[in-house]
């Protein structure tokens, strides 16, 4: 194992209720700004327990964060924040809309061009506004960590950054509040959880026993409960599970004291700033091709994985690997999620695009070897065709 | 599953090595008690690299904290700590050394006879010392929750505490300093974390996959690395996973959103204040014939705890249930610890003596159902002779 130092001080109030909670973990004297993102914590009536449950508190909201939320938006939160004298953010929604309020906190306390953050992975950061979240849409692990990936539409650019100082303060899971959630935005999520799992297990192995057994723990109940929650929508335990899944995926538990890769990330975050895939659908496009091309020397874990998450014993060595990634591409699809570019009416050129991207942004070198160059991942997006 | 309500602030530094960041995480100016086990963190170096570590710091020392640490001992320390103005504690040892340094964070901030925290059950905590931990020996989880258990010699009773405010504000795990420990202390941090484990999975399925898998993979890592320590006492990986399984086993990953058991652990105190067991040693004697007695009510656990941890498929379902008990039981014997009150030449007269120990502390209604009362804690023990 890796030597590691872990620290995660995010509160979690997870349950059917617990919104009410918001009256103890928000400051009795803040200023709340509320950011939302489409209509849909509006509609369900998820906006109006909010803020019945911030009782007096002074609070306004500031809505269209978008699914990847850009830096022209959250750049209206800023000055709003900065006008109205906000001292407290509350995100309501899904991981974008946390990812966005996470560059709203760094945003609006920092001197100088806000989007240097981004261009400096975050290090910049030396203070943030305090924040939580009211989670909606189980996906991203954005409610418990401190990462945050934000999308310049000018520039056709998305990337991540991170910094203790953006931890959520306290993170509400209702899962309740995801019954509601359209059919494909619950597929992405098993498929973001699942695909964040993979990113901090499917690399070469460092004897790290716990994380080892939790991710594989993680896997199985994904691929047990991701097809029963498209059948069952309405059923509290299976989206109770998923949630807190989703959330543990991405909280340090998996990742630390072992490599980790990404490099499913990076390629997908430039098909998603150039064609606006969905985040999830990305990393479906990716992950099973990047499986085959680096198999070589992800030998092992993937041994591992075939065997402990997909029970698979027969054949030689090569074809167990075979079988898992196979397994891995039929899982996606059985979610309904594509994992070809051609589903995507895209081709070749898109190839050259992506490519084009990740050389702009110095994505040459990723991957837990940091040996995914332009080459490689030129391999994986036309093995992706 | 459950509601449940998350919160654990307590950093951790992981690995060989780690002890230097004590100069990062201990406040500067801080004037720092030092409080110590017997002899071996002086005999080993370690008390002197964390001296190194502490640098120019102000700091004193109070050894002899017990393995079962007495409220007698813990007094003085309060005592030292008012006298000299100490405003930062550092545990250096195992758990008993780490609940100890919990106690007197508290005590030393309480209005009133600190004996009432444990008779409160840490309710009445409202303020606490800062503290932090360099762990010497994995097995209690002291070093990541915020739970306590104190001996009163006077009165022969061990009772624990609770409370957000004892959390160590960071635990320092290195897996070399765990290189010199006695075998039997290893063995004991290994049954120890088990039955932690145990306490929070063995009870009645409420739909918690990820605790449940959790709880499955930190098994199946102590059944397999628990008798390799014993034969690779010098091996760092199997040191560094046995570490960090203990501390997972009770930093609340697990045991969130499910019903937990504990009345092995009650019991078991008893076994430990009357006749000076080690900690382990009476989970190991308690357990399996708590299992035994409790079985039908647990039997849709234990069936799963059959057949997850340790592949069982033949059989009835009794006949699975009495197999895992057995690998239970023999796992423990062969790390060394007997599982019967005759090894400890204990008969009928401890079973009596117990009983009136659990009637005095009020421990009549034990277990996740509340439902192991005197007699049942009879039937338990007596199988145990």
């Amino acid at each position: 194992m890796f030597n590691f130092d872990y620290y995660n001080p995010t509160r979690i109030s997870f349950g059917a209720g617990k919104i009410q909670d918001l009256d103890k973990l928000v400051p009795q004297d803040a200023k709340v700004l509320v950011l939302l993102g489409g209509s849909s914590a509006r509609k369900t009536g998820t906006l109006d327990e909010v803020k019945r449950a911030l009782g007096q508190r002074e609070s306004l909201e500031f809505s269209g964060i978008e699914p990847n939320p850009s830096y022209e938006t959250l750049m209206q939160a800023v000055a709003l924040v900065k006008a109205q004298q906000i001292d407290f953010l509350l995100a309501v929604g899904g991981g974008s809309v946390i990812d966005g309020t996470k560059f709203v906190a760094a945003a609006a306390m920092f001197d100088g061009e806000p989007w240097d953050i981004l261009l400096n992975w975050g290090a910049n950061v030396t203070q943030a506004m305090p924040f939580g979240s009211v989670l909606t849409l189980p996906a991203t692990g954005s409610e418990m960590n401190n990462a945050s990936v934000v999308t310049h539409k000018a520039l056709k650019a998305k990337l991540p950054f991170r910094n203790d100082l953006v931890y959520p303060q306290f993170s509400i899971l209702d899962p309740t509040k995801t019954f509601t959630l359209p059919e494909r935005q619950v597929a992405n999520g098993v498929v973001d959880a699942f695909v964040h799992i993979t990113e901090q297990y499917l690399t070469y192995p460092v004897n790290a026993a716990v994380q080892d057994r939790f991710a594989e723990g993680l896997l199985q109940t994904l691929i047990e409960l991701g097809p029963q929650v498209l059948r069952n929508p309405g059923d509290y335990d299976i989206r109770a599970n998923l949630m807190w899944v989703a959330t543990t995926a991405l909280n340090g538990t998996l990742g630390t004291g072992v490599p980790h890769d990404w490099a499913t990330h990076m390629i997908g975050h430039e098909l998603t700033a150039l064609y606006d895939i969905d985040h999830a659908r990305t990393l479906a496009l990716v992950l099973p091709a990047l499986l085959t091309v680096t198999q070589a020397k992800k030998r092992e874990k993937l041994l591992q994985y075939a065997s402990r998450v997909w029970h698979i014993t027969d054949g030689s060595d090569d074809d167990k690997i075979a079988a898992a990634i196979d397994n891995t591409r039929n899982f996606f699809e059985a979610m309904g999620i594509a994992t070809h570019l051609s589903a995507y009416n895209l081709g070749a050129e898109a190839v050259d695009a992506v490519i084009a991207q990740l050389q702009a942004h110095g994505m040459v070198a990723l991957g837990e070897h940091q040996d995914v160059d332009l080459a490689m991942s030129r391999d994986i997006l036309t093995l992706a065709l």
